[in-house]
């Protein structure tokens, strides 16, 4: 018997099994500094320590992202290894701050299966939560991947599609940001003079800036996750499939395009949920990454003065600007937008 | 009205006008070991806490030239999002240690406007200053960019070249390190034969090796200070420029030449000031940069019996090898030389 | 006199002589998480402080080849500046944990000379330590490289070739490791079933996965750890030598290899003792790592009824899965071959 992991197929789910991830991960400030250097995040909470105290927190938080990527590479090898495609998230919120000596597991229920009518591959949907030493859960998100199956004669392992919220309830916002001082969130130091009150529904941002994205740089993000998916690091297999070359790791682009939306939401410094996402196209190094937002609502958080939450939707782009808000060519998605991002962020009132 | 920063132009500046800059910094081991892995620095005090402990400093401190990448970082949203050109640096000084979890916070003074006779742009002079947490300054500099107008009818914001000191006075050098143990300091350990007395006025030196630089490295370095020069980042847009390329961050190329210097200056631990600087040539990645330095003077610090102050001329090169200590063709400047560095380091005696 | 640098020539060593090297370095969570952006790494172990203490450590140790290249690399300046070829590595044993905070010197022993028929160059042999800032020695382990002579006409400085162990004995293993509590490895969180016992003498693993290394990646790695050796960095010079190009450090590889070895050997969470190694064939940029290994010999530790030993012998290639175990084509090596490598690990019982 090969002692390899060769991931599972479709046929290897069942509906409410629970999978627990390797591999343990305590997130240092090693992390932080590796994860600013990549993607130059310029939120205050995250940057400094003394802001972040200022306001209420014990020390500045792990970027969101960070753990999101962190808790995401570990259900890799047991969940979308044999992947043909990632279809969408669901329903994540960010439920307890990270800080730095923290140290985070992942496991996943099977929450639907659904073969496709070729019966060569089925879709499989899992909630993964991600948690701290302490076993509080950190986070919690559904995913969902079309799976190969080993053998197509197998019976398929179950039939359920689950049902997802569109959006994640705003009352339930906020777990994972503790009650902050309003007036001692310094807007200066900040970087920005916008707060909750200033945006409003359907106010559209173009974040301007654009980042070039490196072979060295998303393999070292990736790796960072300890996330092994062969597509982005496995040159030699790559250069023969249809795309001839890695494939960038999505929620690089996710990470791009946040930090870039700081121009522009400078003081929006948690992500609190995730509605959904779409990969829309492929990433590959030597491209541009570009970033837009729209203000899809504004929402209070039942029993929190000190922020509102806005949901956003994000745009990114590859190798075009934004400045006209691409999003469709006529019925058709623009070949240029890359990530439609849909999340909850909270912003000091 | 737009929420995101398009940086101020020239006839935004007044004379006397403070600006304070996003975003303070937490810096942490994560950062020293990334600027370890970008330049291979080997100075024996920044390197180990235990040989840092021994000569006096409670713990390794944080290189001078990240502490001054993360202040110049913070400085370009406002001061130089709209230069067309980085003019030079006068009067540096490292006033304070930073250690790791100091959190640095950034502000500049104007004292100094410019009209260009073209109407077209103006030459901004800043003094801008870093600070730790406590309000302890740690590092002061000026700076002076030109920086193009909005309006090109706008009147001029003021009309005042400042004065500025040729070089530092080795008087107030020393600020930034305490008083050490020279006798602690292992010669062996540090790498170098070579205390104060050994370096003689006139002397070059050739630091003999060789670093090419890749797009990865620069980027995550520039990154890392959160600095959001447009240049260093959005190929698409360099790509249709002049260069038709990526601008490496000038100061990329001076941490480079300090981490070269080494293989020569190894006891050099501290840069006390900068005199001025030049980037002569730009540097772009591919390149292998090399590096020479000569000895211009040596001054006693008053009052220090521990260290002597070595004023440095610190040339870097691309692609060329510095044996032949280049710097001038003729009348004019060897196309290979990129920096031309005049600063103070602190040598034990 | 030059102050630079220009290394030891083979004239320049003497049999017994001890050589302090420089730069002493204290090692952080920032170096081990380069260390995991570089490798992606997943041992349980030294991945998560919590999996550490639930089986003993009092948090989780250094990676063992983080320590072995950091004291490596500090040998380089004065070791094998002008070495033609690193030719074998012998005796290496890991004796004692390295936990981030603690600070490693190195010094070695020339333990033999040989001058070459050419009377061009000659082979020198150095025993290595490495060493915490107690002075507990960490590390240790013979490496033989061939150097140049700086004058043909000089004197050979010795000449001994000494004996040197085929095989580290068992016996001597598992210094660096406390005494685990075995039924506290969770098997679930370390991403594997398999246990001492269950691997075979003769049994080959296909580690499966592929990594494609980049310049920036390696020289960011190569520079961590302080090491020098220009073939490495200067791409100028290397661009005119034989390969055209820069050459990845050997060690680079066996990070690679060791990471890759996970999926298969997850719980073989401890490097105890390196037998020999070859770095068979040049690894360059661009090309992507495989690896497959072999378990030559299992053995038990005598007091250690924890862990158990496996030599393994873990064979890296470049651009050429290891489905077929390549070694050899007819007598000869597989050009594919960049790495044979012959080592001890600790698995839990």
């Amino acid at each position: 018997m090969t002692k390899t992991n060769s991931g599972n197929f479709f046929e290897d789910f069942r509906l409410g099994q629970t999978i627990t991830h390797a591999t343990p991960r305590t997130v240092t400030v090693g992390d932080v500094a590796l994860y600013n250097a990549l993607f130059g995040a310029r939120f205050a909470v995250q940057s400094s320590d003394a802001f972040a105290q200022a306001i209420g927190y014990p020390r500045s938080p792990v970027d969101d992202l960070l753990v999101f990527h962190i808790v995401f590479g570990k259900t890799v090898p047991d969940i979308s290894l044999n992947a043909v495609a990632n279809l969408g998230y669901a329903d994540c919120r960010f439920l307890a701050a990270v800080y730095p000596g923290d140290t985070l597991t992942a496991s996943s229920e099977v929450i639907g299966l659904k073969e496709n009518s070729s019966r060569k591959t089925g879709v499989v949907y899992v909630r993964s939560s991600g948690f701290r030493q302490d076993g509080t859960k950190v986070l919690d998100y559904v995913r969902w991947v079309m799976v190969r199956k080993r053998d197509e004669n197998a019976a398929a392992p179950g039939d359920l599609v689950p049902q997802l919220p569109k959006t994640v309830d705003p009352a339930t916002l906020g777990a994972a940001c503790p009650a902050i001082t309003s007036s001692a969130y310094d807007l200066a130091l900040a970087g920005s003079p916008h707060r909750f009150g200033d945006y409003q529904v359907g106010e559209k941002i173009d974040h301007v800036d654009g980042m070039a994205v490196e072979e060295a740089e998303h393999q070292m993000a990736t790796r960072l996750y300890q996330n092994t998916a062969r597509v982005h690091f496995n040159l030699f297999a790559m250069s023969k499939d249809r795309f001839g070359r890695r494939l960038i790791y999505g929620g690089h682009v996710i990470s791009l395009a946040r930090a870039l939306s700081f121009n522009g939401l400078g003081n929006a410094f948690h992500i609190a949920a995730i509605n959904g996402g779409r990969h829309v196209n492929p990433m590959f190094a030597g491209a541009t990454v570009f970033a837009w937002s729209e203000v899809l609502a504004k929402a209070d958080v039942p029993g929190r003065h000190d922020v509102g939450a806005l949901r956003l939707r994000t745009i990114a782009t590859k190798d075009q600007p934004c400045e006209a808000f691409p999003l469709k060519e006529g019925d058709k998605d623009d070949p240029a937008v890359i990530l439609d991002l849909d999340y909850w962020v909270l912003v000091p009132r």
